[in-house]
Order: C-alpha cells, then sequence, then structure tokens
C-alpha cells in the first residue's frame, strides 16, 4: 500500500454546498423534489452556476438545458474531458442521486485549479437537464441531447399539466432551434467521467465506501400476458381451470429460480408490476399482465436465460391450458466502461491505500448515453441500506468525499496527457 | 329403468315466464340488472306476484321484500314445504341465476294445483330479497331475514349513491318494525328446496342436464400480505432481495398444486385477488397482498389444507427473508343436504328413467341460511360453460324443464305426506 499524500479535496466545502443544494425543492426533512426545468431546477442551475464561475470555470446553460462549467486546457485541439451528472431529482427523491456527480466534479477541478494545474485538455464539468425522466416520462434528455441522440416527437411530449418539453425549454432560456449546432461533432469527447451514488446495497454488504463501476448493465424489458377462463371461486373443480394467475405464479417462482442459478453471476431479474382480471376474490382469474426486467453484463448469458424463460412460458402454459403474450418494451446492451480509464480510476484510489471493488450498474445513468460517442468512467458511493429515489436516500460525507477524492486523483492523471497511470511529482501537487 | 309417464311440468309455459322475467331490467340482448329493492326489482316482483295469483296461492310481500306463495295444505298444523331462490340479479347478471329456482318452484306447484293434488302441508313458494348482494355488499339478506339471521347494522348498509338499505325496504312498501314477527317460529318450516343452475361446469363436463346437490360448501376466506423491501431492480443482486412477489409466487403455486394432490376430493382453492406495492416494473415489490378462498366438503380436510398452507407461508418467508401477516374474512362450515330429500330427488329423478349425478355446490344460495332450521335439498340444471354471472349465462329450457320436472315430482311426493320415495297411483296424477 502506498502511503497517501493526504485527501486535497475540501470535504467541508463539498457537503456544505451538498447541503445547500438539497435546500432548494427541500420537501420533509431530507428529500428533494426538483423537477427537470421548473422554477426549483432553475434556482439549482443558477447556484451550481455561481459556484462554478466562482471557481474559475467559464459556464454557459446550453439549448438542451444542460449547465456547463469549462477550464480551458493548454491544447484546445484535444478531445476534451467531460465529467458530469445532474441534479434533477425523481418527485419524492433524495438530496444525494445526481447531485454529488456535479458537486464532486466541481470540487475535484477546483482543487486542480487551486493547486495550480492546467490540464492539457479542456475540461467540462456538466450539470446535465432532466436525467431522471420523471416530467416528461423519458430521461437522459441533455445527455442523449449533446450526443445527437434525441428521439423524434420528444420535444411534444407533455407533463401531467400538460406542459410540452418544448414550452418547457422556452421558459428556461433554451431553444430547441439551436439543438443542431449544440451537438459535439464525433471525437471532440475524449473521455467522460460520472461520480453516482451506487443505489444499490453491494457496497454497504462488502463494508466498501467507493466502488468501481464495470459497465451499466443492458435491461431487457417485457410485458407478459396468459389468459385463461374465469369461473366462480367455489363451482370450477381444479382438474378444470385455467387460471392465469396460478400460471402466472409458477412462471415468476420459475423465473426467479432461474436467475439466481448461478450466485457468481451479476445477472438480476425482477418482476416488478402485476394486474389481475377481474380481480375478485370469488371468481378464477382470467387473465394476468406482469412485467419482466432482466439485467446482465454479459449478453449471450442474458439471451441464454430469455431463451429458457420462453421455455418455462411455453410448458406452464401448456400444463395449465393458458395462452400467453409478449411485448418487448425495452432490449438494451450493456455498455462497459473503458478499460483504461477503470485503471486509471484503480490506480488513484490505490494511491490513497482503497482498493475498489468492481460492481455493475443496473440504473441507467447519463454516462449511458455518453458510452456511445466516449469512453467512460464511473465511481460508486455507498448508499446506506441500498435505498434511493426516497427521501432517506443516503451517502455519508466521508464516502462522498473519499469518492471525490478518487475522481480528482483521477482527473488530475488523464489531465496530465495520458490515459495511463502517471504519478506525478509531490511538489506539483 | 322404469318407463316414464310423461312429463308433467308445462315446459312451454315455464320457458316463457322465465323469457318474459328476463326483459324486466333487461342490458343487451341476454343480460339482466335487476338488483335487490330497486324499481326493476318490484316489477319483477309484480310480475311473478301475478303469475302466482293466477295459479291459485295467496300472495303476500313480506317486511324482508321476501315475496311469498302460499298453497294451504291438508293439516295446517304441519311443518310447511318451503320451494324458492330469488329474482335478483348481479348488476351484470343473467336470466337465469335464481329466476329458474322460483320459476320452476311456482311451474311445480301449479302444477300440483292443476292435477287437483292438495298437499298435506301448506307449500309456500318464496322469492327472497337480495340474494345477490351486489347493491349493499351483503346477501342472502331475506332468508336470513326469516330465519333470524340477520346482524347489527345491515339496515344502515348504503348502496353507492347513499341509499341505506333501510330507505330502500321503506320505499318498497316494507317495514322493519315488523321484522321480529315476520320470522318463522322454529319448527315451524319442516323443509326447504331451491332449484338453481349450477353455476359451474360439471354437469357439463358428464353430459348431464341435472345434478343433485350434497352440500353448499364451507368457504375459507382468508387475506394474506407479504412484506419485504423494495429495492432498484438494476441494483439488488439477487442473493440480498427480499421480493415479496417472489414469495408470493411461490406460496400461490404451492397452495394450487396442494389442492389438487387428491383429484377425488371436491376441494377447490383460489387465488382471486392480488396487488402489488409499489407495482412498478423496475422496483422490487415490497408488499403484496392476495385473497385465499378455500372451500371443500369436509371440513377436517379443508382444516389440513390451512394447516399446510400456513406452513407453505413459513417455510417461503423463512427462505425469502418476508414476514407476513393474515385475516380471516370469512370462515363457514359445510352445510350438508339432508339424507331423506336427497333419496327422495334422487327416486322422482329415477321415476323418469333419469340418473342424477352428485356435485356439491361451491357458491352460496338461499338454502345456506335455511338449513340452519330446516332439511334442505338442492337440484342443479347445467350451465352452458359453467359460466354464470355474466350475460352470457344459459341453460337450455330443456334442461331447465327436466330440472323443473324432477322438482315437481319431489314436491309430489314430498307433500304427499313422507319424506320417503312413495310411488302415487298413477291416475292420482
Amino acid at each position: 500500500m502506498q502511503t497517501t499524500t493526504g485527501k486535497l479535496i475540501n470535504q467541508l466545502r463539498l457537503n456544505e454546498r451538498i447541503e445547500q443544494l438539497s435546500q432548494i425543492g427541500r420537501i420533509a426533512e431530507t428529500g428533494v423534489c426538483r423537477l427537470a426545468l421548473t422554477p426549483e431546477d432553475m434556482d439549482g442551475i443558477i447556484q451550481v452556476r455561481l459556484w462554478m464561475e466562482n471557481a474559475g470555470l467559464t459556464t454557459r446553460l446550453d439549448p438542451f438545458g444542460n449547465l456547463i462549467g469549462r477550464l480551458e486546457g493548454a491544447d484546445q485541439a484535444l478531445p476534451l474531458l467531460m465529467i458530469g451528472s445532474h441534479i434533477d431529482s425523481q418527485p419524492y427523491g433524495g438530496r444525494y442521486d445526481g447531485a454529488i456527480g456535479v458537486l464532486g466534479a466541481l470540487e475535484a477541478v477546483q482543487c486542480l485549479i487551486e493547486n495550480g494545474i492546467q490540464p492539457l485538455m479542456s475540461i467540462e464539468i456538466i450539470a446535465f437537464c432532466d436525467e431522471e425522466g420523471s416530467r416528461f416520462n423519458k430521461g437522459l434528455f441533455g445527455s442523449r441531447g449533446i450526443t445527437g441522440q434525441l428521439e423524434e416527437g420528444e420535444l411534444e411530449r407533455q407533463d401531467k399539466n400538460g406542459v410540452t418539453r418544448r414550452e418547457a425549454l422556452e421558459a428556461f432560456g433554451c431553444s430547441p432551434s439551436d439543438f443542431e449546432e449544440a451537438i459535439y461533432p464525433p471525437g471532440s469527447i475524449g473521455s467522460y467521467l460520472e461520480l453516482h451514488i451506487e443505489q444499490g446495497p453491494v457496497l454497504e454488504a462488502m463494508n466498501a465506501p467507493v466502488g468501481l463501476v464495470t459497465g451499466i448493465s443492458g435491461p431487457l424489458w417485457l410485458t407478459v400476458t396468459m389468459k385463461g377462463m374465469a369461473g366462480h371461486a367455489g363451482s370450477v373443480p381444479m382438474g378444470m381451470r385455467h387460471d392465469a394467475l396460478v400460471g402466472s405464479a409458477k412462471v415468476i417462482a420459475a423465473f426467479d429460480d432461474m436467475v439466481r442459478e448461478d450466485p457468481e453471476a451479476p445477472t438480476v431479474g425482477t418482476v416488478g408490476s402485476l394486474r389481475v382480471f377481474p380481480d375478485s376474490r370469488n371468481i378464477i382469474p382470467e387473465e394476468v399482465s406482469f412485467t419482466v426486467d432482466l439485467r446482465d453484463m454479459e449478453m449471450e448469458r442474458r439471451n441464454r436465460l430469455e431463451a429458457r424463460l420462453m421455455n418455462i412460458l411455453d410448458d406452464v402454459s401448456f400444463r395449465y391450458g393458458l395462452t400467453y403474450s409478449l411485448t418487448e418494451d425495452t432490449n438494451s446492451e450493456p455498455r462497459y466502461c473503458a478499460e483504461p480509464i477503470k485503471s486509471v480510476i484503480r490506480s488513484s484510489a490505490e494511491e490513497i491505500g482503497v482498493t475498489l471493488p468492481e460492481l455493475m450498474s443496473g440504473p441507467f445513468h447519463d454516462a449511458l448515453a455518453l458510452s456511445l460517442v466516449c469512453d467512460y468512467g464511473m465511481i460508486f458511493v455507498r448508499s446506506k441500506d441500498g435505498i434511493s429515489h426516497h427521501p432517506s436516500e443516503y451517502s455519508s460525507p466521508e464516502d462522498i468525499g473519499l469518492g471525490t477524492e478518487v475522481l480528482y486523483r483521477t482527473i488530475r492523471r488523464m489531465c496530465s496527457g495520458v490515459n495511463q497511470p502517471t504519478i506525478l511529482p509531490e511538489e506539483a501537487l
């Protein structure tokens, strides 16, 4: 283990900013409701923009509603290093999801500036617009925006008050007519880094404050509908039944068993939503619909499990005299973090005597959109009880500080011009 | 097989009455909505009352809203023979449920009168008020009324427009203050007979138009709530999950397997209703509530299965790290049909060359309330596809005619003074 030169980031300042930002759109004691493109979101942007400018960054709000703070590099022809996350929240959300990624990046870069280090390439810190997707029911808006991944009709999506995204953007002072020129040209972003809370219980279970992300798993989302025949619960003998709920229960139970088979694999499978028709206590269920969420870091294994799920559906349907139909709602491939970046992060942590466990990210992040245009790396901070998207979401100042310290050291190494670990002379710090 | 003397009931007249009654409160082509104590219900009562009086019965509407048609017996001191069912319907019901029992009884007794047979004991045909329970969410009102089984507060139950049962009864011209004296004194009803559609697929599967009921099974109604822990579907490893839906699926699947174990037993078990919380496709279910309906003709077996269900719940909860709670919503014992009456019904059918298969009744009927004060017997008529409580409910005129013929011959035997089969001289017919 190397000796540590001490933490260089200012944990106190970072923590105060997290605390201060959490007061904007605060609900209850610890909750936050800061939906994208609302007045609360704008208040958050104004606050973060001020901190960015005080740190010495030049800032702008781009046409997608992204707040960007830029530090010029020595060689502006080099692809830039982008670091970010988001500050919008879930409607009944917490104060850490997204926020620590933006404020952690700011703290790290401010530290770089305060240490008099000019990066080789320019660095941009970005607070992406509408990562959560709660308001218009489709997220990663800003990160998909700058990477040219928006879809037809996105601006016409309405919130529950009938306000379109176009209207909300314009009220924010953002002009959709400027989208085209705001897209980053291919090759202009060299790497993307994101610090984020884990939103799961893995690091806590390992007693590890910070972890290294291997990639964002690709979810397969299906909706399964099994159909049988209704009948009076008291009068149809068991042998004559076509009970859609019994069939669905058999499928859900077998699906869970199957996903658990290899305890070493990161595979997760979930049936989160289920509806019964007619849903009456004395009527045999005629139709049951349920969702399937299957994620893995290995597509080959995920495809194999999907095929086995189809076999389970066939077998159960045959056995219980049911029919079934399927819709595929989402089918994403896993996106792996870049090995060279993982290596820099790993070394940066080792520099301060920390060995990072590696883990998959089940949830999406802005990094997913960026992964299509550049290499990326992610650092996870331990989540208390694995909770997120809830006011009780919590990560300690110490854990966030440690994650930010690793981020800072990663940036410092990367902006020294190589993606491989380079130990800067102590005096340069 | 005995030779038959030909059918004596008037199948045409019976069928026309069923058809005519079905026009009152008709919905769609074949459906009926004749909720208890509504204007449609009153129109039905007026119509049936007219037919009763034309047949020679003296009629009254009792304080519980029951329509009663009476034929005096030779010996008015004898306990009476009551025959009935109901004419109220489900909100989206059919034309046969209940109606064939009232109109079949009328046809049978009219036949008796037309054949010049005076019964030994008095006979009362009764159309019970509110068997279905759809309007005030509690049924068997009239039959529980005359047998002294109403509960505290029943008159204050409201329909969805806020009308209480008391108000609805008074608008019907029925006075709750007369309830007390309208209850039949113990011993005053000797036997009760009911003709009803099966509401299940058993007779159809046996290719039998009519069946002999062995009893009404006792339902056990439970509500089970299993509680685990929510979490992001993408970030909680399988081994760390407490998924309430997976646990519930295991319980539902095992419960179904258990109930099916003895294919000879009439046991039926159903989970008809299930709710997931928070019911979101990418959140691990935190809490699932589902109903359990378990029916059997043998309490000992039902109790054994209930105990095994508790073991299943314990095992699954332990295995998946869940907790569960239970409420018992209903716990009725099976009520057996009287052997002497079953014997008369059996012989009456054999008289016309028909062997009746025996079957359990899963659903409730007014006979359940009567079973607490007198012997009872029930005759089932085949239901097409086992469907009831739906406009597509159907029993053929031939099947209903045959059931009514068996009912007529049963009444004829019983009112000759003995509960044992007695062949009347052919000339007496």
